[in-house]
């Protein structure tokens, strides 16, 4: 009788494990990222290749960006750091040195509060680069 | 005898059940995004802004980066498509009108896939712009 009581309770304890199961698959990951970044702000800041340039890539990573990116608060969903390694087109200088990226939620709140401290985030640009960045603000479509 | 074989058997059961349950918490989905990203190749077709130059956004994201995305094979892992919508430094004219961006794990596949195709991908430019892209060949860095 103990051992049909003991028995029952396994049955219904597996069962109950079996049907538990999460099966999160790659797919449905994927999909989880693509809904995440639809409809954010992208503020992407591109340093052109120019002959006698530099840029310091394991400065910009270890310091100038956890910096921008502590000011940012909730609003940063995340960021991204790239290097460049060559023009797309056969024969034509390389167009980005480096870029950086902020994934935010809305452009308002990043511009106020980037603005108190744009001289602290200028300042640290001769620690790691002597060219002058292009910043694109742009909407993920997809 | 019969019932404790059964008995064993279903605890050996709810252990294996027990132990192979996997916990994805939404953290360990957002490391796994990095850890995806980190050192693929980004190939970034870069539209730029110039006046009297046009592009439609609903035909590059409905019929041309899903027609150069599936020559691309498993070596794709995802592509995005970005909207500019203004420069991020006062005064300044917005750079990009369109960035469509490939995510692949190996540069010379890519390369390998595209060459066979050029014609049809070049072809396909006039339906939606009259401006000659800038393409960037970068690395995730992080």
């Amino acid at each position: 009788m103990q051992l049909k009581l003991i028995l029952s309770f396994l049955l219904l304890t597996t069962c109950v494990l079996a049907f538990s199961q999460k099966k999160p698959s790659g797919k449905s990951n994927e999909q989880n990222i693509d809904v995440t970044e639809k409809g954010l702000i992208k503020i992407s800041i591109m340093y052109p290749y120019t002959e006698g340039k530099t840029f310091n890539m394991e400065y910009y990573e270890t310091n100038h960006m956890p910096m921008v990116a502590g000011f940012l608060g909730s609003n940063l969903v995340r960021y991204t750091i790239e290097k460049g390694l060559s023009s797309g087109i056969p024969n034509q200088p390389l167009p980005y040195m480096a870029i950086g990226t902020f994934y935010v939620k809305s452009l308002s709140e990043y511009q106020a509060a980037i603005a108190p401290n744009k001289d602290a985030i200028r300042a640290d640009f001769a620690n790691y680069t002597n060219v002058m960045p292009v910043i694109l603000v742009s909407e993920v479509v997809k």
